[in-house]
C-alpha cells in the first residue's frame, strides 16, 4: 500500500528507483521500526523501491532477526557492521536491478554527507534527486488506522499531562512533574518519550528547557511539551499552567490564546492553505491586541515531528483531507511561553480536535485546593 | 578547555575552522544540550572554532535564551527558521573570519548531504574536510567530572535493571519489567531514556526487541539492553536473567560468558589495541568451547552511544588512560541473546569496572522464591 502510494509519484516525476534511509521511512515502507537507528547514524539501513521489480530492506545483521519478524518487505539482505559497506549493498543492488544509469531519487536531508559522497562515486553514472518531499507527501495524507493510533497516542499524553499536574503536592519540583508525565506515558503504553521539555517559573522563557529539581513557586508559570512514541509514531501536546493563582490579567490572556488556537483549528479545513492559516493566525493574535513573535505556528506530524506541512509564512502546500497537524499558537508574556498544542484532523468542514480528554479552555491552576484549604487555615 | 584541545589537533592537522553541527560535539564544545536535535534534524546547530577568534555558536531563534542560559561560547548568534538559511549564517561567520579560502573541517557524518551541498556551493573556495575522527580523537579522553558523571549514570541503570528483575510478580510481561526500570531510571535523575530493548522468551533472540504485553513464562530468557541519558552522556548496561529457573547448561554457559567478559575488561589497559581486546575475547570464547558470532565486543561511548574505539577486528586504536568503554561480549545460545555489558574505565593496570552496584556473576533467576514458594505449598 505504502509501496505503491510511493510509485505513483516516481511515475509521475519520472523516477527509476528510490533509496530510503530515514527512520521514518525504512518504518512507513517496511514496517521496521530500528530503535537504535537515530542514535547510531553510522549503522544505516534502507529500503530500495523501484518500479518493477520487489522491493529491498537492507538492515545492518544485528537486526536481520528483528527485520524478519516484523518486516512487510520480504527480500531482507544484511551487511555485518565493520566489514561490508552498507552502501556497497546498496549500489550493488541498483546493479543487479538495472539501475546503475537510473534516475535514483535519495533522501538528502537524511543521508548524511559522508554516505552521499559514497554512494555517487560507486554509482556514477546514477543520476540522484532528492525524495524527501515525495516520500513526505506520501505519508502526509494518514489512513484509518494511522489516525487511530495517533489519536489514542495524543489522548494517552493529554491525560498524562493532566494527571501529573493534578497531583501537584507542596514541595513537588518540575522533574517531579516531569517523572509523573512520564510514568503515566509508559503506563498508557507509550513505547519511549522523545522529549519532555518542562519549565517553570524561571525556566518557563525556554523553548525546550530540562526539568530541574526546583520546588514549584505560586505564581509559576509551568509549561511543558511532551513527545511520546506509539508504534513509531509521535504524539505532541504542550501545556501551561500556573502555580497556585492566575492574576486576572494571565487568565484573560491564556483564555484568549486558547480561542485563537480554536478559531485557526476551525479554519484548518481541506482546500486552505499552510500560510494562509498562518496569517489567520497572526490577525487573530492581532484582533487581540496581542503579538504572534514564533515563525510558525503548527506543523503536520506521523512518525517524524515536523512534517511537511510546517504552518509559517512562507509554505504553499494545500491542506488535505486526513492529513493531521499539531496546531500550536505561542503568545510570549513577558518573555514567558503561554502554549498550548493539540491534535488536529483536516476535514472538509475544518479541523477536529483529537486531543482532549479534558477540557483546556481555562488556564489550568495547580495545587489550587491546596492553597485554598491553607488560606481557609490561615484566615 | 574544550575548545583548545581542538585547536590543538586542527593545528596538527593543518586545519584553519572547524563547523561542528552535531549533537555531541555541539554539547561537548559549548555546553548547550539541545534536546529536540535528533529529532528536528534540519533545525540545525553549529558551533564555529578558528585559531585565533573566538568560537562561536549558530542555533535556531527558538532556542536563543536556552543557549544564552547555558552556553560557554559567549558569541551567540541565531537564524530564524524558515526565513533565514541557517548555512548562511554559518557561511557569513567563515567569510567575516577570513576564511573563504579557508581548510576547514565539517563532520562528514553528522551533516546531512543537504546541508553540505548548500555549504559548498555558498564557498566554493573553502577545502572541506572531514573531521569526525579529529572531534571523536578530543572527546575519548574523558575528564574526572565526565567519568564521575558516566561511573553514576552507569550505577543507576544497573541498580534500575537489578530492582526491576527482582521486583518481578506473577503475571508479569516484558513491558512491566521495561516500565520499572524506565520509572526508576528518571527516580535516579535520568534526564531521559534513549533506548530500552526487552525481550524475554520468543523476544530474547531480537537485538533490540521493544517491550512488549506477554506474561513471562517459566524459563524464559529475559535480556534487556539500557541506555539512559544523564547531563548529556549515555549509559549502555545489558543484563540476563531468567524466569524460575535455569538448567545446568544454561547456568554454565552464562557463568563462563562473565568470566569471559572478567578477563577481557582486565585486558583493557593502555597500550593495548582495540582489535587485540577483540582477538582476546574471540580466543577466550574459543578456549571455552564457545563462539563469538558478534562483529564487535564493545565501543566507547559518552555524549554519543557507539564512539571510538570501536572494538572489532580491524579497529587500530590504541587505549589510553581515561578512555571508557562499554564491553559486552554477546553469546548466541540456540538463538538467543546471553548478553553482558558494563562501563569499564581504561587504567594502565587493566580496565576498571564502573558499573556493578551488585554481583551478576551468577545468571539472576527472576522470581525464583515465588516459585521456591509455591513449590513448598504444592509439595
Amino acid at each position: 500500500m505504502s509501496i505503491s502510494r510511493v510509485r505513483e509519484q516516481m511515475v509521475k516525476d519520472g523516477i527509476d528507483a528510490v533509496i530510503a534511509t530515514s527512520y521514518e521511512n525504512i518504518a512507513y515502507l517496511s514496517r521496521v521500526i530500528i530503535m537504535t537507528q537515530r542514535i547510531i547514524p553510522d549503522r544505516i539501513a534502507a529500503v530500495i523501491v523501484t518500479l518493477d521489480n520487489d522491493p529491498i530492506i537492507v538492515v545492518c545483521s544485528i537486526e536481520k532477526e528483528f527485520a524478519k519478524r516484523y518486516s512487510s518487505i520480504k527480500d531482507i539482505r544484511c551487511y555485518v557492521e565493520f566489514t561490508d559497506s552498507p552502501i556497497d549493498i546498496i549500489s550493488g543492488i541498483l546493479y543487479d536491478s538495472k539501475m546503475k544509469k537510473s534516475r535514483t531519487g535519495i533522501e538528502m536531508r537524511a543521508l548524511s554527507a559522508h554516505y552521499y559522497q559514497e554512494l555517487i562515486k560507486k554509482l556514477p553514472q546514477v543520476s540522484f534527486v532528492p525524495v524527501d518531499e515525495l516520500l513526505e507527501s506520501v505519508r502526509v495524507i494518514k489512513s484509518k488506522g494511522e489516525i487511530d493510533l495517533m489519536q489514542k497516542a495524543a489522548l494517552a499524553t493529554d491525560r498524562s499531562i493532566r494527571r501529573a499536574f493534578e497531583s501537584v503536592s507542596s514541595g513537588d519540583t518540575d522533574k517531579t512533574i516531569a517523572n509523573n508525565i512520564i510514568n503515566a506515558l509508559y503506563a498508557e503504553g507509550a513505547d519511549s518519550v522523545a522529549f519532555l521539555a518542562l519549565g517553570a517559573g524561571p525556566n518557563a522563557n525556554l523553548a525546550h528547557p530540562f526539568p530541574i529539581n526546583r520546588s514549584l513557586q505560586e505564581g509559576d508559570i509551568v509549561r511543558c511539551d511532551v513527545g511520546g512514541i506509539f508504534s513509531g509514531y509521535f504524539s505532541d501536546i504542550a501545556r501551561t499552567a500556573i502555580v497556585g493563582y492566575a492574576s486576572r490579567e494571565i487568565e484573560t490572556l491564556y483564555k484568549k490564546l486558547f480561542e485563537i488556537q480554536e478559531y485557526v483549528i476551525e479554519s484548518a479545513h481541506s482546500g486552505r492553505q499552510a500560510k494562509e492559516l498562518y496569517f489567520d493566525c497572526k490577525r487573530a493574535f492581532g484582533k487581540r491586541g496581542m503579538e504572534l513573535e514564533l515563525p510558525h505556528i503548527g506543523h503536520s506530524l506521523g512518525l517524524c515531528l515536523h512534517e511537511n506541512p510546517l504552518i509559517n509564512a512562507v509554505n504553499q502546500t494545500y491542506f488535505e483531507e486526513n492529513m493531521v497537524l499539531a496546531i500550536e499558537p505561542i503568545y510570549i508574556y513577558n518573555g514567558f511561553f503561554l502554549h498550548t498544542e493539540d491534535l488536529v484532523l483536516v476535514t472538509p468542514k475544518g479541523g477536529k480536535v483529537l486531543s482532549r480528554s479534558t477540557e483546556w479552555s481555562d488556564l489550568f491552576i495547580i495545587n489550587k485546593r491546596l492553597r485554598n484549604r491553607s488560606s481557609v487555615i490561615n484566615s
